[in-house]
């Protein structure tokens, strides 16, 4: 409830078109719909400028449905499901015919658009190494869809170098870098040093026994000797873009 | 080198006043200086906008006092000295007499800069509780060095949630929110949800045993449900705060 | 053996009814049966109130069916099987007919009543996302199974704050709150702030990789700066209902 | 700010006696006091019917003993200070006359209450060894400070195991019983087996190298094969009473 | 080689029968066959009084068959191979007609003894719960494979401390004691205050969460505040056992 | 108390000279004496074989004094205080004239026994490095103290094979043989193939970094492939002799 | 690009055989291939002296086909896939019909040699136990397929030491020693002391549940009290070998 | 005892100059000298080519002081002693007047040498930050007593990336590079990518809190994605020496 309507709302108490009951009532009332297994938060368009995202593992294919359907009707801007099951992608692609499925990043963006207009600005999405490209596909289809420009740099891990180096340019021209690197994890603290944007690190799982599913990269990339890297939950695609989008609201 | 000053020195070459030799040295140099026990990069400003950044801890007050100076020949930014023990504090305000020492910061500030017109934007600089206040001033000394304001807002722990409510305007007034935490971390997710701007977490190794030096809050802010929050490492509030200048760049 | 059957036996023995020998026998007697690979506590329900619940993980079918048949031939409460196979299930069914099987929560009820006036008092069970679902219901069926009335609270992350905000009625009417929450298990923190009953916080393994399994959630909710927050085994949604249970009976 | 406060502010504007905008402004005011430094949260005895404690680690002899002023200004309760330094205790001591120290406890009491009536019930404080000392007071000096009768029972170790069981009655007498142990950090678990209240862990950072400074004490209680037992941080005794007295709290 | 040996190849080639060049490669021969996958320490039996043991798991039933086929051959003793998949088990009762396969406990005995007149002395293999069983029976069936007469006494987890002083006479007559625990693994600590006997702890994985595969109950067990308990790998079993036939040897 | 007392008991109450209640309160009565800060279990000797060994840590001089005291009252058989701060050593020696300080091993002995008779049989007490010797000398010292002979082999770490190798002789002797290392703890593998006597494993905290305080050795030795190595805890030189006693009591 | 080629290129540059637009773009070219989702490093040889590896776990095999065809176009020696799945290995075999696939290892080799004049010197590869033989094989075949000669030493674990004995000379013949080895991870410091050679360590997987996963022997490795043992990742044959590779060019 | 050594001793027996029993002990004695508190290896430079080191950490300065006289004896070769405290330090420079002292590095070296024919050849040792100097001093002085020429290269953290550029060719001339690094550690796996040499990998323990002491550089370093590189332990510049010492070796 924002600051207008409580003032709109005590105004028609004043006048008399509202009894104090009711008033009260409105007041301790809050903009979550309860499905009974969920509670959509239909105003968080208005309050974050996003709408909710759908976290689909651990949750039915109908529940996912439902959620989505229900965040539709109160919003007009694209709605991401995340790690989408195999099901639930067909069930999402039955009931919104315009959905989309992206299988390597395993998102359903419902209702997406694709008007330039809407850009935000640029998020280069590196990727050390070809095995962390479902990650990044995560990072890059979400910026997308919310309307950013991404560029997607693929397989210039730190072992050669040469291979960033030769990307110089088309890093340094991002408003944002998102850079998704499993194993060593050292690819940010390159980047962060290279470029003025900031940089989000995501760590992925990838690697032999002592990456420990993505510690190694994890703690590798808190510890980046780069000022001003920060860094997201591993395989956490999906939010090293909404960290970005956030980022890319400050340029408006 | 930046590619005007390569082209230039092709031209150059080509029209005899520089030989192929010459040439070859200088493509092979780069804006490094070796003092023996460090290598300063006086062209970062260039390269990343900011000046050099001294991490004064395990160096001694001499080494300090001189990579300072060195940077501060290169450059017209302030230089930052962090984790700065009260004997180099001392070294550096003797050779620097306009330098700022912020004791409970730890930070030190050789040539600093007042302007108001360099302002570039605001940063809040949200704490946990009083016990993070050390963090925290790390974070704002360092955002306000660097030429952005700073909202402090001190003591606003979850246990309390009105206490963060009642600040929700000056939270949504600002262009990035660091948020500094310790014990359980959890402020950060709420404060994810509240605002549209950037949130950088700080854990701080603040906490009885099981918080493990920062590890509890570290894990917490990782796997924040709140999407769009990003992490530094532990008590590391000047990180938190470079973050947040390279986002802010993004408003010019 | 209670002290007063102590004081009969030897009153006995003193009458010359029993003999020394068959004193100490009895003596040394203690009210657990042995049935090869389990011992089944027939006197637990004398003893702490509730009759022994069996954890059916690791068991086959019919050693579960033969400790449960064995528990209900001592004690008129319910007899609960936890974590229970599919098979089992279904074993426990053909067993007792008016067995209840709540499969989300691999739960079976044996002899389940439904007396309201066995009321204990009022447990809510609050869940922070969907995923945690199947953990909550097994502390919600659990609590009702043994004599609470349950409130059965979804889906109120806190970082959706307002979501938290509006149950607040039903949390502060609730006799204990059991909060069940992955990812960075911050609600406990939230809600012990929020009300005066005891808070029983259960991290549950959902998230992703920096989650470690509910190791994350498990230290937020122990480092909670919300005084008076105690937390169980991470999915351990039955360990979380008992400890309400001990609770509501200081209500008698 | 209550329900039934902000039903009164309406009635008033509706009355003509508080204008639109004062209402909206009173609104947003919570009750919580800003001192630079820390928000004094002075309604937490409404909402929570405790006084809020002081953790003093980290903060200066002149912070807590501000902090602790205001709020003995806006509440009649006791008011706690935990892990005070020696420097701070002098402090308080000197600024509240009737303040009481307990040094093993660490904790200072401002205004201490020893009203038999007030009694909420009694908590069995019980430590496994002679070195768990130190945190047992401290539960044990918080439980009577806000109103519990307290038993201390002391060394009663699970590798004696007849110590227990001689205490058996004592333990079984008591409303809530609060286990406080280091090392194996067993006795939760025998405890929990013997008796029907709610039994609350606390693990101690007592113990030889692999006990890892109370981590293998909490992990064992955890996993305690009692159900029901449920666990606070390492060294927390104060959050084990404070536990303790919500639970008491269910007995009025 | 043993030194007599040693002394009668000195012997014989001082007598002439046996050239320096055929005693030097003698001398440097040891007792280990080669069979290109494996080397058969075929003098184990002189050396340690057992025969070597066969880790199954990781090698081809035909590897294990291959292997237990030399070792049978060089040795009188019983052959066990543990951790015996289904497949590996079928072939080994192929080859040796009359090895004994143990399903629960996964150990293939090959040329089983049964002689009671071998009894080396008794040994008390204890588990807390039926989930435990099939390390605990690994441990029995190795003890009694290699000459030990085995008390099973199972179920008589913590949380029922009857179950076990039920049992104290049983665990007082027992040369060594191996204790078998999951989940909190209390157990040993409890036992080993009881009985005179060495206290092997075997840690098993069964458990919630935060059991962490039997890192809690390994924790538990190495912090036993009981002095001279000490413990083995978790759910190795057939370790708990050999530690307790080389105890059970000093009765000789 | 022990069953012939029990039988004592209930023949003197069936002869009238006891009566029922007093006979009631002798069986509710343990040997345990309550000191208020700790429980000296005066019976300790006569179930397990040996008196009470007092903990000092943690412990203020004139409580280790005053629990020595009363176990030595109640106790022929030397008494130990282990981890002994000087001050408290100073103590002990003043209050007990024969007292024997060993300041390497932390170890005070109070009523020391010299008796060559009471030899239980012969510990060899092994150290891999110079570094690990005040470990070892803790279990040397335990194991003299209460009736073993002790064979005190030093610095024979596995990375110079040859020194194991010459003292091979001296190890086969021994009944019980005691390893304590550090760093790589690789030496009891070592020693578990080549002797068929116990082999008992202490790891010790001295190391590099990744040493890890003691962790490194500790799962190496759990992890040992010599079946039939036991471990105790980091650091617990005492634990391991403790453990050596009661192996060699199966010799009687 | 090599100091050559930018001499050449600047001498064309002067003599006007090279435009300055043209030379710059030169400049900025490096020798990476970019195939969308892979960037083939085709001058690798040229830097390193061994073609590129392809790490083919978490790549299709399209993608593995691809990347290993562009690669064998730029080098004339052998492409070797590790961590091939079977359905890789059969198009990489369909695609080369030279190539060899060695299953144990999960290797496949591209155009493998076998010229004996190639051979760099010797690597033993020693594993410790049957169990870790596939990662043996993984060092084993890389470093014939790169131009070394292996001995193949197995099964010689550091429980039976005498087996290590027997092979010492054909260990101090090497001129660089591989050690595999999982459980107690010993065996590197027993080799480490006996050989001048370097011993590179590769731990591995393999073990009961305290290994965690090879976490056991990784730590013992990096700690190992042989000066001069150096570590890869757990189950990391390839890197051991390359390792070896590099040190063996030292000798030409 | 070298296998000419046996040889000659049978002769001598064959011979009839040695009786069979002095064979038979001079078979049994090795090159090992017990000082009571250490075993001297006096035939290492033999057997690996070096003297024995001395670890003094936990040692007395006598006792470092009767080791390195003892190796002095016995050996022509420099003496090291690591970590050593200032006051053994000054010890030892008593007892050995040419003995050299290196503050920094914490080492001795004893009996010097400075032949420059006796090079092995060049290592490289590279610091990332001025904070990592102690250790790579360690390095560097280790590797130049004992026979090696060292480059050092300091302050080249990976996040200014043209400062190891500009020393690329000082790198590439290197025999072995010995890389030490804190914070994210990813030096290694940079400079594993551009050199053709063995890289050894020294991670330290510099760094912010999720550093973990060294911890977060030891993963980097084991996930390097540069083939090829291998890790010691943290801060073990003295263990990094060695090993690269032994690749110089290969260059015979």
């Amino acid at each position: 409830m924002r600051p207008e309507e409580v003032k709109d709302l005590l105004t028609a108490m004043e006048a008399g078109t509202t009894s104090i009951e009711d008033a009260l009532a409105l007041l301790q009332r809050v903009p979550v719909e309860d499905l009974g297994f969920a509670r959509v938060d239909t105003h968080r368009e208005l309050r974050q400028g996003f709408a909710e995202a759908i976290y689909a593992e651990g949750k039915t294919a109908d529940q996912v449905v439902a959620i989505a359907t229900r965040v539709a009707e109160h919003s007009a801007a694209p709605v991401l499901a995340t790690r989408v099951p195999e099901r639930t992608a067909a069930a999402l692609l039955a009931a919104f015919p315009d959905a989309r499925h992206h299988e390597l990043a395993r998102l359903v963006v419902v209702r997406p658009t694709g008007d330039p207009e809407q850009q935000l600005g640029t998020v280069a999405v590196v990727s050390a190494g070809t095995s962390d490209l479902a990650v990044a596909e995560e990072a890059a289809v979400t910026a997308e869809a919310l309307g950013a420009a991404v560029e997607r740099v693929t397989d210039v891990g730190v072992a050669g170098v040469h291979r960033v180096l030769a990307v110089q340019d088309q890093l340094r021209a991002a408003d944002v870098v998102v850079v998704v690197a499993g194993m060593d994890g050292a690819l940010p603290s390159l980047i962060g040093g290279m470029v003025e944007a900031p940089v989000v690190a995501v760590p992925t799982s990838v690697g032999y026994g002592a990456a420990f599913d993505g510690l190694a990269a994890l703690l590798t990339m808190l510890n980046s000797c780069a000022a001003g890297v920060a860094v997201v939950n591993i395989d956490n695609g999906f939010g090293g873009a909404m960290f970005a989008l956030r980022a890319l609201r400050l340029r408006r």
